[in-house]
């Protein structure tokens, strides 16, 4: 049993995150639904509709969190609400009326990546003189160094989907559709305590190369290559991890393929420390894919961070300067991708630790074979 | 089997969209993730992320859909993608630039609401001379008139639905979590057929009284009022019901409330006819309720659109002078909560007709009584 948050907790996130926002020069943070307003509220409104919903973190009040009247009831009960003043609107009143007084007329504001553009737009025409930037652009860093209560979850969760890798091994694939692959990756990561599933990629033969190929109706055939890249959230913490296995014994293509980027993924494993950028990680990746030809195949960023959602700052990617701090969690998942023939990942989740990376998947990083 | 939308009705529907906004001063339409672009497209991505697809619509080219290198297969797999042309960007680079030759550096753009605010913001820093409106408000009844096929699916969708209620009403209710009769409305859901569940309202007792809970912990007790709320998509489109039942007799108060609500409810449905304003659908719903002394608990607007989403233009709601035509579908939901009590809320799908109004659901609208 996990360590809860409390009220403190979500308290202490907000303050953090208004001296952050202070510091870099903006008037104030916004929120929307999505995953900020649950990491700093621990706030989640049942569905994301039209209606406003709307954290306001400003140094001179208290958090503010604006609701639709109906919903009160369910923001009054959040774990965070004793270090929130709730401020409702009524349906058929203008909800930017009701955030207006909360702004500096000529503020800067940070907000939330997730929030809708309807949203922007309405604070935008009530409020002129106001400017905006992306949260993720301002403040990227605001869930990137994950505590310690953050970091057992996200192990936990990385413990629970490489148990399910494990019995994925002994699951027959050979004649079986993907989907019926992607069915039993599902069923094993809730057995291993995930509550949500949210990607069971089952990439087998050709789909292998489409790196977003979730899984379809094609049969598994015995000498597939097959990507496993699957995931979801323990304890509201989030899995995403990969490995590619073969029904059978492997051509000599795919374990050559295979070989180049176990490498690659080792490399860049062994590059993490803290102080160096963030497209370093890509970069050490990258180099041993294009050092054995490979280079054009490897059709996307190294890296993404995770936390309360599988994709978040920061990212392992060309031009991102931002600098590795010991706490930060993303993955590594070089990949090579050969059209029409067959696809290889490999991925782990990462911790940056005081002298390196510490890895949250530690399934064996071969080639699985599969009947 | 209902018929399949093809290449073509994508195609004329994204013509008919630039025909509007050309109509409405605009430069064109863009659309991030989200229904607008299931709707004009067909093409959903597996995730919302950070990650740039936007479909640019404009008269002086062909359907642009800008996508991550990584997704372009998927978007090119999409039951629409003959009408598009795709353009991608690759990870590393900046996606706003590869739309920003797409637009007029001084053009008014229609948005989709749903899009993320960080992409708006990239689009206004990356080309400062453009402005954008949110499509809810510049085109709000972009999806709103149903076509045949559609139709067919709401009716579809709203016969699920009550097949689901006929069945609940023989569920045991007194002794049991507003959960587990949550989880059987689930199943039932898809027991007649939706492919997906998107909320099962049981708010019992006390927990009635906020239109917004969904099922809790609450064990539910014999003289409970409960509110029954539910709905997802078949086949693509939405179902959305509510029925208020009683467990055992219900109390004098009760039969008066439900009575009240039942009889607004009737009003509102008579009141339907093309060229009415829309808040005129409010006001009847409302008119009754108020007569009655219980104005200040009817705290939420009569309806909602329904279509590929639950929640969508129209809203039957003060201030909303959009007439209604034959072919709108919206929901018409008054209710009445009682603070600490219980609450009654009794919703049909209704569609607009050539002389009224039509009902996707037909079950009973007085007061179930349940075991």
């Amino acid at each position: 049993m996990s360590v809860q948050f409390t009220a403190d907790d979500y308290a202490a996130r907000m303050r953090r995150a208004v001296e952050a926002a202070t510091a870099a020069g903006l008037s104030g943070i916004l929120v929307g639904i999505g995953p900020d307003l649950t990491w700093l509220s621990a706030y989640k409104p049942t569905a994301v509709t039209e209606r406003l919903t709307l954290l306001v973190l400003t140094p001179d009040r208290p958090p503010t969190l604006v609701v639709p009247a109906l919903e009160r009831p369910d923001a009054a009960a959040a774990v965070g609400a004793p270090a929130l003043t709730l401020v409702d609107w009524t349906d058929g009143s203008d909800p930017y009326q009701t955030v207006a007084p909360l702004l500096r007329p000529d503020g800067r504001y940070g907000i939330s990546d997730a929030t809708w553009a309807m949203h922007l737009l309405g604070l935008q025409k009530t409020l002129p003189g106001t400017s905006y930037e992306s949260l993720s652009v301002c403040q990227p860093m605001l869930r990137a160094i994950k505590d310690e209560h953050e970091l057992a979850r996200l192990a936990a969760a990385g413990a629970a989907a490489d148990g399910a890798y494990g019995e994925i091994l002994g699951v027959r694939f050979a004649g079986r559709r993907e989907t019926e692959v992607a069915a039993d990756l599902a069923a094993l990561l809730r057995k291993f305590g995930h509550e949500q599933v949210d990607f069971t990629v089952v990439g087998s033969g050709p789909n292998g190369a489409n790196p977003h190929h979730e899984a379809g109706s094609r049969v598994i055939e015995r000498g597939d290559a097959v990507v496993l890249d699957f995931g979801g959230l323990l304890d509201g913490y989030g899995s995403d991890t990969t490995r590619t296995v073969t029904v059978g014994e492997p051509s000599d293509e795919v374990r050559e393929i295979h070989e180049i980027v176990r490498r690659a993924q080792q490399a860049a494993f062994e590059a993490v420390r803290p102080g160096i950028p963030c497209e370093e990680v890509d970069w050490v990746a990258r180099q041993v894919i294009r050092e054995a030809g490979y280079g054009e195949y490897f059709i996307h960023r190294t890296g993404h961070g995770i936390g309360v959602t599988t994709h978040e700052p920061p990212y392992m990617v060309a031009g991102e300067k931002q600098p590795l701090v010991p706490g930060m969690c993303f993955s590594i998942e070089p990949g090579i991708y050969l059209p029409g023939k067959f696809g290889v990942r490999i991925e782990d989740i990462v911790t940056v630790t005081a002298d390196g990376g510490r890895r949250f998947n530690n399934t064996d990083h071969g080639l699985g074979v599969v009947a």
